[in-house]
């Protein structure tokens, strides 16, 4: 396999599995390769608002060595245009095409977090902003969250149950919940895209009207009865998203589907995941997030070891 | 005594004088322990503005060989949840409880600024800010300026009275001035605090209805008359804060109580000393900023120093 | 000459043409000489938005192993003044005397961009906000971008002609082009004084009504006619002003000064400048922008090592 150019979903991996043994090894040894960076710049930037991956992947990247330069591209630099052959006579002042080799040339990577529309849906399938930078970049670009996917969530979860779960074969849920806001499918697509290489019998629950892109789910099982999936669970991920047939719309918000300790008691003590952020007693209740089986915060930990074996990856084999 | 586990109010250390001190020696050689801080990183956590504070940090903490992430929370990250047992279904997406763990994760130290509301007496005085982020972090939380306190500041304000102070036991005044915002307490409590330490005749003066807290100013001596007060002055310091027991009021703009060249005349040629920003012809006049005895500009100096001694004590003793 | 104090225009620079022979071994040699900056920081103080400049200089600055502290004025700090003896009670809560003062404490150097206004004619042309600055300062002033001029764009443009044409004696058009917005004349300015130092047939286009200031285009050749000031040219730098005497005025939008194809084939099979950000069919045609003998990456590219180049005069020579 030639070597990876850019990283925008796990298809880009040669192996997510092998990419989270190398992240277990960053873990245990985090300056073990501080040189392999060094005189290197990695870009981040931000059309949307980041904690976790703002400050874990400039970690990862200090752990290795690499200078670091953050943007918060929206307000600190120009409106960017992504359409081809148009009259930039808008609001929009710098093409991508420009602004991809300019910044490759700035930086060795080019890492990017641009959400979903939720209004758009064919432009957000199409990832314009990551796939226009990736045309026109020099460099790898790298995915912090884009329309469709968030990678290096995944490997981190890839390498929370890596950790945590023993079980040979353990049943993992991924379990809709509601909230008050119209969130992206980009979690959820990359959990599924991690079941794809890991040993598990896996479940998807959400009510109708919340399936998720079919071209994604492929034949992994449905569950429309969260009670009936969470049966013998060793591992329940909740998470939110709108509608994907009726794109972007929030079709209930009542708290059925909140993860309550009640439910939690019905799986096989099953442990409790979540990206991150939460809201609290609308995902899942208190009683959840605060019980020993809550790996939401280690979750978040193996963030910086996730972009870490990403960007050593790049650097080894680049 | 047991280290440090936060710096939040001077009360956290144990001797501000003896810190003082230490923020001398780092002054005369600041790169003597740059090699305390390698491989560790402080998270600078931005909920208002900043300008010294926010270089002056970075500087302290580079000077000891730290890496530096910089986040201007409110606006880069997710609206933060501080209650307890809440639902959190409208506008907050994080709760704190998350943040700091995984904040905590990602940094050694975590440094805050939230300033006062000035609208919610009892939220503020709690502290709610600074004091959830310590109850939930792993790591050291060290206060840039909260709702009450800006330690650092104070002892900023010591080495520059250690610095340029010959008398044995001072005259120091801490003078309330007109100001056309609304402003919080917190510079001068950490001031009353630094005084609680210092060999001075210390006086608070400031017109009636702009009494600070009486659990803070404790047994300080405060004169209403700003004439008298000035009296054979050595130090005059001087800030405007909003009314206390009227909580947030601006209770008079009028320039009687602004700091002139007449008033320092009245003094034993005091120095003057503000912790910047100041509003001239308003706070103070340009005469009085602009003279040589004005203290400002080295105060300002001085953060850094201050920074670096309360860093180098947690990366010593911690 | 006495070492240079700031850098403000070119004319701050002993030789526009040594620093661009600098700046060319910069390039040769990114890290030749990363202890120069060693222990030195520089603030970079944005009150506009960046991409090139805020990338490339950090860039630079840490080729020669500067620490670099980011800061977006204008959101991040507080509000400046820079009128002498006012009352400072309205929106401005800080001055810049204190500002630049303070600053220079925890910084090495100084750089800053601050665009023109388009509606104070008196106040860009004084430059007010980076004279202050220098003025207050005690370690110097780099001009990122200011009211009237741009000089680290010229010596990249510098640079890149350097490199790219090897014409003895070429014919340079400076041409002006439509855009929706107003914009300044800091890079046209910048341009200029470039070719005050260029062994070059220099030609200055624009319709009528856009005539720059006289005192910048001093003798240079103005054409109003675009079709004939391009023929035999062998480069066209390609930029859009404001109307200078009916000062901020946009006189016209229509399509006939953009650059196109067709304009170029007229040329001498010209090289096509511009500093970007550029607006696609508006200030020039995508076949002008995507032909090979565009150079607005290269342009780009060259900014860090303008950047480098003037911070090692000041770091050999400071």
């Amino acid at each position: 396999m030639s070597p990876m150019k850019n990283f925008i979903t796990l298809n880009d991996l040669a192996s997510p599995i092998k990419t989270i043994q190398l992240a277990k090894s960053c873990k245990k040894d985090p300056f073990g390769h501080v040189h392999l960076g060094q005189r290197k710049t990695i870009g981040l930037l931000f059309f949307n608002p980041s904690l976790r991956t703002r400050l874990s992947t400039q970690k990862a990247a200090k752990n290795l060595g690499l200078d670091v330069m953050v943007m918060n591209f929206s307000n600190e630099a120009w409106a960017i245009e992504y359409e081809n052959e148009t009259i930039m006579s808008g609001l929009r002042s710098e093409h991508t095409k420009e602004a991809a080799q300019v910044v490759s040339q700035y930086c060795d990577f080019i890492a990017i977090r641009a959400f979903a529309s939720l209004t758009d849906q064919k432009r957000d399938e199409e990832e314009v902003v990551l796939r226009k930078f990736a045309a026109f970049a020099s460099v790898p670009i790298i995915n912090m969250e884009s329309a469709t996917a968030h990678p290096l969530q995944a490997l981190a979860d890839g390498l929370t149950i890596e950790e945590q779960v023993t079980i040979k074969q353990p049943k993992i849920v991924l379990s809709w919940a509601p909230h008050p806001k119209a969130l992206p499918h980009a979690v959820a697509n990359s959990f599924i895209g991690l079941m794809n290489h890991t040993k598990a019998d896996f479940v998807i629950t959400h009510p109708e009207g919340y399936d998720l892109n079919h071209a994604i789910v492929g034949n992994h099982k449905v569950e429309y009865n969260q009670e009936k999936a969470l049966e013998g669970a060793d591992v329940v991920y909740v998470k939110n998203w709108c509608s994907y047939t009726d794109y972007g719309a929030i079709l209930r918000t009542d708290n059925k589907w909140m993860m309550t300790r009640e439910k939690m008691k019905q799986t096989n003590d099953a442990f409790f995941m979540h990206c991150l952020p939460i809201r609290r007693n609308v995902v899942a209740s208190d009683g959840v997030l605060d019980h020993a089986k809550s790996l939401v915060i280690e979750q978040a930990n193996n963030r910086t070891f996730a972009a870490q074996a990403v960007l050593q990856e790049f650097l080894t084999n680049g």
